[in-house]
């Protein structure tokens, strides 16, 4: 029988539980009545190291994190430091808040690693997280961390605002491109150049690699970066290219070791603050709404006897 | 000599003062020490009835409302009822937040009216307000109804959810499409379905016309509307069919007038304090992020002695 208390579960994820850390995971999407022990006693404890993954549908995201899975435990540490025996993966499609589908498309995809031991492999849902995924993803990061995984990866279907999200909730963000993604790498420059660490020009067997790195290269102009992204060729289906892949996630991570780290970390708390900070009070709007004080408000307003901003302060001050 | 006092300022534009009318928009718009006095004052008056009219870049918006003011001047009331001897106007293009160039342009294509007495035609820009132009615009409206206009006309570049938060400042909202369109309105099918109560095809003397409306049929076909959205053709170069338009408009109106008004004024309200409490939260956490007290909860998040859930309460609590 699995216990239902928090730190029971910890201490269960710690030796090894796959069905504990599976119940915390719920428990941190769910935010439910143990979301607040859980949280508590994850983020006391270290985070473990995270590369985000990110890119359109059909890049081969899910491929790619298959072989950076078997690369990194053959090697079991960042070239000597940092060792790990385990690999965290979380799956995450926002466009399917109630992805079954999803779960089942990934587990496939992922066999090879399913039955592993060494493996964790999770799709994320929201399932009425207060501030969804992109708060849900840092949790869920962190509970693996309490869970004694010191390596994770998140998988992400880039999809604009969640994509930017979810790799502020990583150390080393890897976009993946494909040859001939020219304009609609064009049309997203700003946030690609935003997020991500490492490029990787994913199906790299196919033509227009030259063209698709030369496109990388100029967006890369126009930025001022302190560290430069780097660009890496994969062909994710035959292996190809993965342990360069995963040298360029060490090289960053040594970067950002090398002074960064802190900074790094400090302003992805406080930005998980922020998110925290926004989703309480716009749950406060909400409860604002449904009260008889709100709707006295409102016939005021319709009365002409308040204005907006009066009535507003009116609630924030009452309730 | 212009004075600066709202209640000063409101009693002028009352008796007809552009520049006081100006002053007094501009302070909604600015959200700056005079916005609460000036909305207090403007929310105490009744609202006029709002058209808005929305739509892409290039439909023919601005010549379509110069129409329309022209029809709506000669009428001078809905139908017999709602006299009105003015019109006002806002135009408003989200995606140029400091726009000269579309003031310049409005007023050019706007030219017939804009040395009229009888219209008032402003061009609005974001310059700060506390919930950007989907809260200045409706504090906007109010200000024209507390100078007496009876009936304003908001015209809109259409852009996702600018569009939706500035349609549900109007009374009548008009979506303007052209022959030809079909796969763009596919493309905001639900967006559009929401915001229209009347949909115009203009430069109707196109080919296309019977395949748009069409198009328009089947869309309106998927929707369960207790209003179902009229389609009107225009051609707002040589002015045909703005008549119609108006008479679509009137009708509308009526439709509201009999049993709708009070309930859709209610939502409206409901929706504006939403925003207003959403804002005024907004800049909270802004606030608390720029304090001692926030660096202290991140100081402790990186130091792993708290969670991000705890440190926003006691933010909050504190705060």
């Amino acid at each position: 029988m699995i216990p239902r208390d928090p730190e029971q579960l910890v201490a269960l994820a710690r030796e090894g539980s796959r069905t504990a850390l599976a119940r915390l995971l719920t428990y941190v999407e769910s935010s439910g009545p143990s979301h607040g022990a859980t949280a508590a006693l994850a983020y006391a404890r270290p985070a473990p190291y995270v590369v985000g993954l990110t890119g359109a549908p059909g890049a081969g995201k899910s491929t790619l994190t298959d072989r950076l899975i078997s690369v990194a435990l053959a090697r079991g540490s960042f070239d000597g430091e940092g060792e790990f025996d385990q690999v965290g993966v979380l799956c995450i499609d926002p466009s399917s808040p109630f992805s079954g589908g999803a779960i089942l498309g990934d587990r496939i995809r992922m066999q090879d690693h399913a039955t592993n031991d060494h493996v964790f492999i999770r799709s994320m849902a929201t399932r009425g997280h207060l501030g969804g995924l992109s708060l849900a993803v840092p949790d869920a990061i962190r509970v693996l961390g309490a869970a004694n995984f010191r390596f994770a990866m998140v998988e992400t279907v880039g999809v604009g605002q969640m994509e930017v999200d979810i790799a502020s909730a990583a150390d080393t963000t890897v976009v993946v491109t494909n040859p001939g993604w020219g304009d609609a790498m064009q049309a997203s420059k700003a946030g690609l150049l935003e997020v991500a660490d490492i490029f990787v020009i994913n199906k790299a067997d196919r033509p227009g690699v030259k063209e698709t790195r030369r496109d990388l290269e100029q967006m890369l102009e126009l930025g001022h970066h302190e560290w430069r992204p780097l660009i890496v060729e994969t062909v994710a289906s035959t292996g190809e290219g993965s342990e360069g892949l995963w040298e360029a996630i060490v090289q960053h991570r040594s970067y950002l070791e090398d002074g960064h780290i802190n900074e790094h970390r400090r302003t992805r708390m406080r930005r998980e603050l922020d998110k925290v900070l926004s989703a309480m009070l716009r749950s406060r709007v909400a409860e604002l709404a449904r009260g008889e004080a709100y709707e006295r408000q409102v016939d005021s307003l319709l009365a002409g006897t308040t204005d907006p901003y009066r009535a507003a302060e009116v609630l924030l001050s009452e309730g």
